[in-house]
């Protein structure tokens, strides 16, 4: 039996970041994963960080390798009508975003906590939540050794994702969700290739969305809208590269897409989700456990960071100084930044894929909402602002 | 058998106007109308003049009274959340509108003509286009006494009004139409009582949208959200003012709904409607002949006015210098126009009115854009540029 004062479910960003801002502050916590220290390490996900989650990681102190590695954009583009329209993020609000993996995050906060001993237990298995609705919250599970443990805490964080354990303990008539299934999924390639362009591409062809983007200099990431019941089988090298070049190059005079070895191929259900409220007693949700964006946007793992800083000080105010008032406000401030993301992911989805249920006169309203889009300086911003990053709250 | 340059099908601002502009230019034009003049100076319709909409009336010399009397407004507010939540239309723009009725400048047209001794019959009947695929078009018709008429034209105007003649001249497969019903209607009233507030008051609340207006310092005009199949009779003068209160006074702390006789009451469906293309042949259309936007962007009338003006200049071109690329690209022109008030008008109408069958999440996002919108000087531009309208093609 140990103690700590928040247990931490999940070594992703939001667990992490969450347990380094509070051993910052003085307040103890342990993270316990169920995957490797190598895999979380390793898992390709998000891509792009927006200003404030920059400007964070920096604060604190583990922005060194994001300002050395990280690709800092200053625009990216709208392609359709065959031409591109680029959306000037700096010019149009001062602010930039950074390409930089969410794994190189990862890399870089659990190197953090080795440097300075924080705890995080990787491989623990049979995670369970206990007494959520009371003071003295705990959770048992086995390490990595099959022994069984029990970690008790103050408070609760499950920032384990979507599928974790953290939200099932929520008892079903204490929380409302709220759900939109796309009918469309994305396949997403790796390619050992220089990126064709040096900005982001955000496509609408006929035949369906498609983006181009990169991880770094030498290595693209590539987006081909596929229907959501989809089998990657279907999918050969050479048909992805046919594809791509259909839907970003037809739709542009002076592209020409760089073709290379395909290190990883998968394709990723779109979907919308949000839990309210995102606490339960002792337990706090953040990031993926509480809310899904579909990737359109590129808000999902800058929400989670936006929920862990809303949190970390909600704790700090709570453990530290006995004061419950943010902890009370926690939920109510982080959904509304929540939402605004959620109606952003929604509105780029809306905009830029090709609905197969959609009537002709959707369609429509589809291309002026682009082309408007490309010619009004405040259309523009309005979604320039919504990109980089709206200020955490 | 009498001949003219352009048949003109309807004495409504688009008719009228297209006429007008067609003299000036030393076009000869004849306008028929089903109608009585009595009846057409009466009909309410829409009440919001765009800016260039203004600006070219005052260009042309029939200004005078609109400048009288019309109410210059430099902003509307948007109420949700129990506050308002103003978008400052000059402040972001540059710009404003002027609220004066549609009939009035329908009497403000109709006295210019008789001035200027150009033909407007009125109270025809039996109108039918002819030829409209050949460079001699005419229109038959029985005029007020009844006495069969042929017009021969060199081009017919289609300006009669989504349920015209006109357009089912064309044959089906000539067109596409695009088509939209909103599953809620809008209940209007005419009320003689000062207006409660100096501008309009767009108001999302749960139990529906309500609109607060006016025609003059006198008469206010107020418009409720009711179901699409919604029956006059079950509004009693009594329930309008008791919803009316619900929807606009529980929403903001300081507002007093004036109330007083109603003058005039009835339902409004809502509806999208666009053709593609605009002419078949020496038939062009204008105006709701080939599009119809719900009311509230308040672009119906602006969008006519907008179509006239690129129409007059193509007639112009075509008939006294026979040059025919406007003509050709009429459609095309207007089309743009066309489907940016077309989105701007789903877009309004879909954030603030109560969808009855929308889904939590899609309530909850509308929630979001409002918010967003109240806040964020970029979306605000963006709603109030397309308000005061864009400029004219």
């Amino acid at each position: 039996m140990t103690r700590t004062q928040v247990g931490i479910i999940g070594a992703g960003p939001a667990g992490l970041l969450l347990s380094y801002l509070l051993h910052a502050e003085g307040v103890d916590a342990v993270v316990l994963e169920t995957r490797s220290r190598a895999y979380v390490e390793k898992r390709v996900r998000a891509g792009v960080c927006e200003h404030p989650t920059v400007e964070l990681l920096r604060e604190i102190g583990v922005g060194a390798r994001l300002d050395a590695q990280g690709l800092p954009h200053h625009g990216f583009s709208l392609r359709f009508d065959g031409q591109d329209h680029r959306i000037a993020l700096t010019e149009l609000t001062g602010k930039s975003i950074t390409v930089y993996g969410q794994q190189e995050i990862v890399k870089d906060l659990i190197a953090a906590h080795e440097a300075k001993g924080y705890p995080i237990h990787f491989e623990v298995t049979d995670v369970e939540l206990h007494d959520v609705d009371t003071e003295n919250p705990r959770v048992t599970y086995r390490d990595a050794d099959g022994e069984a443990r029990t970690l008790e805490c103050d408070v609760i964080a499950g920032c384990d994702g979507f599928h974790g354990v953290s939200r099932p303990t929520i008892p079903a008539d204490r929380i409302k969700t709220f759900d939109r299934e796309y009918p469309f999924a994305w396949l997403g390639v790796l390619a050992q290739t220089p990126p064709s362009h040096e900005e982001l591409i955000y496509t609408h062809h006929e035949r369906g969305f498609a983006l181009h983007s990169m991880r770094s200099p030498e290595i693209t990431r590539l987006y081909l809208q596929v229907p959501s019941d989809e089998k990657i089988e279907n999918w050969s090298d050479d048909r992805i590269w046919s594809e791509l070049d259909v839907r970003l190059t037809t739709n542009a005079h002076d592209f020409v897409l760089r073709e290379g070895p395909i290190l990883d191929k998968g394709i990723t259900p779109m979907r919308s989700f949000v839990t309210e409220p995102m606490q339960y007693g002792r337990l706090f949700l953040a990031g993926d456990a509480a809310h899904i964006v579909p990737p359109t946007g590129a808000k999902g793992m800058n929400l989670a960071v936006a929920d862990v800083r809303v949190l970390s000080r909600a704790l700090v105010e709570l453990l530290q100084h006995k004061r419950s008032e943010l902890a009370e406000s926690y939920s109510d401030t982080c959904l509304r930044r929540v939402w605004r993301a959620e109606h952003f992911s929604w509105y780029m989805t809306s905009m830029l894929h090709v609905d197969p249920a959609a009537d002709d006169f959707t369609r429509r309203l589809q291309l002026s909402q682009l082309r408007y889009t490309a010619t009004s300086r405040a259309a523009a911003t309005s979604i320039a602002e919504n990109y980089v990053g709206l200020p955490f709250a």
